[in-house]
């Protein structure tokens, strides 16, 4: 079994070409391959295979040939990710199915993306982020007056002056369930300076995460609005990297880098 | 730069071939593989060099025509490490460098270890176990009297009769550091029962791991001991999975599996 490694600000996938839709990718598959200790380790699994060959799933669209089959390092099925999409779109070229500079029109669970590689970034079409009721969050007692983002998936994301290094996030942060009844992620972002800010992110189900490309979208929509922009570009400091979101009128666009580390064939029984 | 990815019970290596030293194997480099969101992610570097080849580090010993160049996670020099023998030994046996079923002369920095494949097992010839003195260690304030062994680094293995999977290990348990000035590797192990055990362990300067192959031998000396015994083969299952512990008069000897997951080509200027 063919696969690279690579990530997008240190989220990072395991990426496995199958054009033809040939491979059988078990959940506990996929649960194997993304042990940090038995397997390769990586967030999420990013199978490359043309639409048209994904068996099931959503229906191909028209001039679309690439879909990006998402597995989450548990093995199940996942919509988008903004960070994968990145990764993915940077496996295409480096395998020549893509040509640098040229849009990719891509399917995803969460709909078609449009992805450009320009030289070390990767830019994605994250659609238009919806900002929501105003709410709070809490860290060990402390409220962080925030807003709800939703990037098609649900954001609280909280701008303060509070130095964010210092918060303790090895727990979820506290929120309203009735305005989140699915839980949420919930986004630390400092206000925009000379349109930057820096970020942290706790992720649902999952825990503080290095980076989040949807989370990094809804903290600058938030933090936007907080100094009372609707649209602008901003530059955003993660643990794992530097990404940049731009808002416009009608969509959002993530920036930020794809890097590739590691090619190579895996031994599938070994993970068994 | 070729890599291989294996492990031996869930203690995890990335495997670098450089049979004749040409590889320029920096801390700064060793660390960036050994992320596990930005390079491949292991718990230490095995480079896989002829003794005559290796550079800096002990003269050769005739007859010992491999080393193993162990490094730790944070780029550091390590001496020995009785799951990383037996994936190095199952790497050469991939690549053809040595029969399958011969012993193996290995040189490390902890002296030369004499390794058998034989299967799916791989056995590694660990010395001499040299028990000390009685002492305990301490888990939330509950006390747990245990022995210092001594296998080429400081253990002080507990064996006991609580229920180990509930002791929390996220802190370091209490030691005397009157008997270990430079900190321990510290075991809770179940009295033996039909040959068997099972371990946990607190290796020091990295927290609970799955699996460590010199604790494991101090476990079972420890384990024999309370049960009235001097020599013997125990299985050992840890987190990470079963290996087995023969004590004779003369040596230890840690059996247990190694696993190739993947191989392949790094980009190591992705790393830097």
């Amino acid at each position: 079994m063919q696969f690279s490694k690579g990530h997008g600000t240190e989220n990072d996938f395991v990426v496995l070409p199958d054009p033809d839709g040939a491979l059988d990718l078990t959940p506990a598959r996929v649960a194997a391959l993304c042990d940090r200790r038995r397997g390769l380790g990586a967030d999420g699994v990013l199978r490359v295979v043309r639409w048209a060959a994904l068996g099931d799933g959503p229906e191909p669209e028209p001039g679309v040939e690439w879909f990006m089959d998402y597995r989450n390092a548990d093995g199940s099925l996942a919509e988008m990710c903004g960070n994968g999409v990145r990764v993915y779109a940077r496996y295409l070229v480096h395998r020549g199915w893509l040509a640098d500079g040229v849009d990719l029109a891509l399917g995803t669970r969460g709909g078609v993306r449009t992805v450009r590689i320009d030289g070390d970034e990767v830019s994605v079409d994250m659609g238009r982020a919806e900002v929501g009721e105003a709410s709070t969050a809490s860290v060990d007692g402390e409220a962080f007056a925030g807003v709800a983002v939703d990037v098609g998936n649900p954001h609280l994301a909280c701008v303060t002056d509070v130095a964010i290094d210092q918060l303790d996030l090895t727990r979820p942060p506290g929120h309203d369930p009735s305005l989140f009844p699915h839980g949420v992620n919930v986004e630390f972002v400092t206000p925009v300076v000379g349109d930057e800010v820096r970020m942290r992110v706790h992720e649902r189900g999952v825990g503080e995460t290095r980076s989040c490309g949807t989370g990094t979208v809804a903290a600058v929509v938030a933090a936007l609005r907080h100094a009372g922009r609707d649209t602008g570009t901003v530059g955003v400091s993660t643990p794992g990297g530097r990404l940049r979101v731009t808002v416009t009128d009608s969509t959002t666009i993530l920036h930020g880098p794809a890097v590739l580390v590691a090619h190579g064939d895996l031994d599938a029984e070994s993970l068994d």
